[in-house]
């Protein structure tokens, strides 16, 4: 993982969704999160385990977008919106979003 | 970034220092944590500004270790451990640690 190139942002989100872990439909949900990737300007898609003992999180996806323009346009394409309302908001117990930028040591 | 390799953990810490934002004494902790990067077995050291407006986090730091192993010996080196107790805990405000690994996929 090298630096971030400036302008570019990092999206991450950490999640616990609310199936049994290691169920058949925790696995769906992350497949069906997985998709997310094939949205235009989603780059370094990333499924990902969270396994520090210091929070209670269980899972993060992790991407990164070119600039503003292409993160915005994903958070308004159908299939992110569509994935938010239909499985996201129903089965997704605790989250939290985190998105970074290289830090340009003002 | 590509999809980490299994055994690899991105360990990442999201904080607020107590600093004042742009402030000297700011940057000045942000060096000092940068300085991590040269403690053995850490790799792809980034220092970022955190920018999501759903959190208040404003920075993060992100490493890999290519193994458990590598992240212990980190945990424990006496520059990591005077880091912590003489800079992180007087300085940081609020913090969040989240390690990933990659998803296998169960």
């Amino acid at each position: 993982m090298p630096n971030l190139t400036p302008g570019r942002i990092r999206h991450t989100v950490v999640f616990t969704p609310h199936h049994a872990p290691g169920s058949t439909e925790e696995a769906d949900f992350l497949a069906a999160g997985a998709a997310l990737a094939a949205i235009p300007g989603v780059e370094a898609f990333e499924v990902l385990r969270e396994v520090s003992p210091k929070n209670g999180y269980r899972f993060g996806f992790s991407m990164e977008f070119a600039d503003q323009a292409a993160y915005t346009a994903y958070n308004e394409h159908p299939d992110h919106v569509a994935f938010v309302q239909g499985r996201w908001i129903p089965e997704v117990a605790d989250f939290l979003e985190i998105d970074y930028v290289a830090h340009d040591r003002d």
